[in-house]
């Protein structure tokens, strides 16, 4: 596996290879490279030249290719394959990526791939395809060693030795009482120390498990929390029936990151910039609304004070500072309850203290930049409007600093996503509450 | 390791035993309880009662709750301890968190403790010291397997044996050259499979490399790229130096996330809300007065319109609506970028293509809210003043795709973290540049 640096000149040259069919040539350049680096090659030729290369490679290695093309890309390339070349390739990859790739094929495809399947392979897949995506059944694979509790070493290495194809990466073997029930965990560094005839139970420690309907993103934390490379996966029953691989999780941390972004942002599907214009449009356009809505809200909300615009239109020119602030101010107030929460380190009985604390940083945040913006106004304005700004101005550091501490709090009580709560929805609430106490504070002060 | 759910009449007990000093009783309910799980408990306790429960356990799991402790918490807690008790466990921690831990004690501290531990790990901690901790040098650890390229299989499981206590996890064997350079890795599992008999060299496959003075970030994408659990480090000289694990890395992407959402809200530093009032207010201050400043420009501004407010007061109504339509168009386009920027998909040359689609989806949506606007504004003002907002609203949504799409791309060319841009950064440009264009629509076509 040499780590490959995808180049122009070997690229032309890989096209050439593809366009005068020298099998050869393209064989010994890929050989050697990583699946991965060769994807990247791929993506670089049109399908038909694509397909060409994936079926000329050894059959591991193009397994490998198609398991790591992103899914956009591959649901597409493979409606190229026939159900019998589906087959052949799928027989080669692991059981939770081969169900990944049938499920993105079309239902009538899937139906003609899973009977040319090995027996065992549609087994696992079928057995797998029972399992929502977003939970650890549908992360697990069926590919791992498993060992009676009563085996000698040996015999489990023999195990080992049988299914050292189908199982690609090991970490831990683990082990199993006469009904299939989870009983413990041996590392293969204590297997390879460990005398031939020692007894498995003697050997093996204890193990932590995951449930499998638990959701990928609580398994993400407890596998972060135990630094664990691997986890088994057991059923109601407590059998073992698959494990979850770190690499795995890593995906689904990436892609929650990237999710909570999103829902920050007021995106509301899960969207890339290689999406169609229309799917963008589609992904922003709610939350636009919303803030639209807001607007309009507050247009007539500020149409109630028409009168007095009238006769100091300076009123109206400290509207933006007012929102602005506002929104500022409760985006952040949100985001800090938001890691916390993510980070479970939120106690029922801290709400209290927390949202207290919350209370003291706006007082002090509200003062310099009430205090900053009089300072500045007093030379402007008449002092009057002065007044009424910097007291409005720390009214609505104080209210959106309550606004963005609760609302997290409070979807996160009613299983909404709390990152929600940091995007266009708490700076439209903020708008609006600002907007309303900046008026009546200046209709009273001044009028 | 049972997997323990914390419980208040268990911390009870616990509380009461540490009281009546009965030892026994501890050491019993605590006994098989994984490090992380007793960590939550002493969470519980006040220093005192914690240092004591620490110095009761097996110095291994004692260890190990110090390693997983909140930064935080520990360069406080550790403060109680004897130079001779910190070098006591620091002596049963990896080279790359006893590193960590030195660090975050002061410098009198650190030169006390050094010469107490045992000469192998205070050279590992020194030869670590060197390195900046954002980088693989930082990430790495010094405990992991060498073997000699021309070893026997028996001599490589040898040397697992006589580390076994040393090196806690074992994924792969990395091979070294008789000048220490990497030439390759085994894997456990071949490993077991291989006879005694069989040379290290045969057995040997390549291996993925990281130089020492990487970023973590392009580390952590390395590894998530290749599924990797482990990734040996080397020096200029190609020599082998340290080994970096997953769960390091996994730590790297969770800490990188929470800070692309802090930049992204406007949050300075590094903070979550177990922090001071006054960190957390100076952690959201600089952003804060930005935004006012932003504000009092924006008034400044408005200030210029005064004579045509005050003719036409319902030209104020319309300023939320463009300021906050400008705000969450900017946010979405940028964080849509930033998300690209940190997959690498974006080619140099990509640059005006992705441009242009952002113009499309901005043309939609822009027309879209403009048109509901329009409609909307058509039965409650005046005609031209309906038109102004419409014609206002379409255009800002067009500058602010514009500038959110370009001033990631911009910052990341700088090498600024582009998250920035997706915060207050762009919501004051966007509310400056959304005031502009609406008052002097509003002007040409009104008055």
């Amino acid at each position: 596996m040499k780590q490959a640096e995808l180049n122009k000149y070997f690229l032309e040259a890989i096209e050439r290879g593809i366009e005068e069919k020298n099998e050869g040539f393209i064989k010994d350049s890929l050989e050697g490279l990583h699946p991965i680096d060769i994807n990247k090659i791929l993506y670089e030729l049109d399908t038909a030249e694509s397909k060409y290369v994936i079926d000329l490679l050894d059959v591991e290695v193009s397994a490998e290719i198609l398991e790591e093309l992103e899914v956009d890309v591959r649901s597409k390339f493979l409606t190229h394959f026939t159900p019998k070349e589906l087959a052949h390739y799928i027989n080669h990859i692991d059981s939770d990526n081969a169900t990944d790739i049938l499920n993105e094929q079309a239902r009538q495809v899937r139906e003609k791939v899973l009977p040319l399947l090995d027996e065992e392979k549609a087994g696992y897949i079928l057995d797998l395809l029972k399992y929502d995506e977003d939970t650890a059944g549908g992360l697990m694979e069926k590919e791992f060693i498993i060992a009676q509790f009563n085996w000698t070493t040996l015999q489990c290495i023999e195990e080992i030795r049988r299914q050292k194809e189908k199982v690609e990466k090991v970490f831990s073997v683990y082990v199993v009482d006469e009904q299939q029930h989870l009983v413990g965990r041996i590392s293969l560094k204590r297997l390879i120390l460990a005398p031939d005839d020692s007894i498995i139970s003697d050997l093996m420690e204890d193990v932590i498990h995951v449930d499998a309907f638990m959701e990928e993103e609580e398994v993400a934390k407890l596998m972060s929390k135990y630094d664990l490379v691997a986890v088994p996966v057991v059923n109601m029953k407590k059998k073992l029936i698959g494990r979850i691989t770190i690499d795995d999780i890593v995906d689904v941390i990436t892609e929650q990151a990237e999710l909570d972004q999103q829902a920050m942002s007021g995106i509301s599907e899960d969207v890339d910039d290689s999406d169609t214009v229309w799917t963008l449009t589609r992904a922003r356009l709610p939350w636009l609304i919303v803030g639209m809505l807001g607007g309009i809200l507050g247009a007539q909300l500020i149409g109630l004070f028409e009168g007095a615009i009238r006769v100091v239109p300076a009123m109206a020119f400290f509207i933006p500072l007012i929102t602005a602030t506002g929104g500022n101010v409760g985006i952040q107030s949100s985001t800090i309850i938001i890691q916390s929460l993510a980070n479970d380190s939120i106690m029922p009985n801290d709400l209290l203290s927390r949202t207290m604390k919350s209370l003291f940083v706006a007082i002090l945040n509200g003062l310099v930049i009430g205090g900053m913006v009089f300072c500045f106004n007093f030379f402007f304005v008449e002092i009057s409007l002065a007044f009424a700004v910097a007291i409005a101005l720390f009214s609505v550091v104080i209210l959106a600093s309550l606004t963005g501490t609760l609302t997290p709090i409070i979807l996160d009580k009613l299983n909404v996503n709390p990152a929600l709560a940091s995007g266009p929805f708490i700076t439209t609430a903020n708008d609006l509450l600002g907007i309303g106490v900046y008026f009546l504070v200046a209709y009273l002060l001044i009028l």
